[in-house]
């Protein structure tokens, strides 16, 4: 694949990477930015995102010849020195393995989950706001085969710069839609024939002692609240035990238990 | 409790809250940082480390009084206005709750393993070096009553600020200790009686089918390389089972998985 040696920050070709994280705060207009090689990886083998263009440390070309054989085969592939970089993202990039790829329009939560298959298993969030706890969770449901994240209008967007990083690429991989409220989502699942399973400290059933249906929503909210009351009144409920003196868990950690516990993965699900 | 009122950012009693991040890279001599109200109820209440003072700004001291009860009698409490917390820290502290504690001598490992209960559950490190996942491995550690965390010479130090702060107190919870070597721990255990499972995605028997006897430590590496080959082989392996083109899980996720599985927590230990 052929690239573009650039030696000014004022390019027009790089400008999409200019103020790295001015633009986080602001948002890219349809644009997202991915970092790094295995998050590039992704990217262009998932191929649910159309990409715009690369840029690249000019001393990382070398070890990224894999990497952009995945690539679509018309995307531009720029290449810049470290000054030109750091002057054109705004900050110091000293890993220098970039790319912007173009969001897809919304898609309604009746097409996502009409698309799934007959036994399925989903992520439902509400009110994560937190972009670590984001990314993580998803890398969680890649991990263990979840076919969607549903999101709620609270919830902080799984495409921004750094939720993509934590995820590691899996915001980019499972599919996933927003609903117009909670109590709406609820609905669209029960249509959809799903059982709808809380987490929740106060649950009923301990999570290794919970079985699943053929198609299985898994509902978490914010690590300080949880998930609201009438909405957990409207579910079945999970908790996962934990120690007295420390009922603390991060809300990625607890998404691992129940995904693995609730996973087909291995051959062994629930 | 009385709390003393500090005008001056070059005051000597606030001293060892100066240029906090500065020192986060170059040590405080045998002190830490513990930082917000739900960090210093469990310094407060575990007891582990003595603690030198508690600085708050001073907004934030009528809701600290329920906190500042579990303190030690003698803790001096110095409350400063915005501008003298941000000179004094060396940046904008805006949540302005912060103590300083004082680190333990390093314990033995033998007397901290000879301390522990007939039945015992301890996670062992080895090259875990990056401060959030150290954390939210203690964080996992304590809500799943883990009795002590072991770590090699290459872990990152767990009463780092970062470390501390992610593992919302547990590192103040929790007993550690460092071994010499890897091979030292394993040593150590095996002398100790316990059964050592290292989690590797080439683990022979997956983590739900995996049944522990009365003393049990979990082994985990870091999340690029995994844990050394040659460890490896001296243990038996647990896998986590993921989904065929993503086997990637955070090293954290994969120890609340474990801990989750192999915990009495909840009166249903395997």
């Amino acid at each position: 694949m052929d690239s573009v040696y650039i030696e000014d920050p004022a390019d027009p070709r790089i400008q999409a990477y200019a103020n790295i994280k001015e633009r986080d705060l602001v948002g890219r207009q349809g644009r997202f930015v991915a970092e790094g090689k295995v998050v590039l990886n992704m990217l262009f083998t998932a191929r649910r995102f159309a990409v715009e263009s690369v840029l690249l440390l000019e001393n990382r070309l070398a070890g990224m010849e894999r990497t952009l054989e995945l690539a679509p085969p018309d995307v531009p592939v720029y290449v810049a020195p470290q000054a030109v970089l750091d002057a054109v993202a705004g900050f110091h990039m000293h890993r220098g393995v970039l790319a912007i790829g173009r969001k897809r329009p919304p898609e309604p939560l009746d097409d996502l989950l009409g698309s799934l298959p007959e036994r399925a298993l989903v992520v439902a969030l509400v009110g994560i706001a937190n972009h670590d706890n984001m990314g993580a969770i998803f890398r969680n449901a890649a991990a263990f085969g979840a076919d969607a994240v549903l999101l709620d209008p609270t919830c902080c967007d799984p495409l921004y710069r750094k939720a993509i990083r934590v995820s590691v690429g899996a915001a980019l991989k499972v599919p996933f839609a927003t609903a117009e409220t909670a109590n709406d989502l609820v609905a669209r699942l029960a249509a959809h024939g799903f059982d709808q399973f809380a987490l929740s400290p106060r649950g009923e059933v301990e999570c290794r002692d919970a079985r699943r249906g053929q198609r299985l929503a898994l509902y978490f909210g914010t690590e300080g609240e949880g998930l609201p009351g009438a909405l957990i009144d409207r579910l079945e409920t999970v908790r996962i035990a934990m120690a007295a003196g420390f009922d603390s868990l991060n809300v990625a950690a607890a998404s691992a238990i129940a995904l693995h516990h609730f996973s087909d993965a291995g051959g062994t699900g629930v």
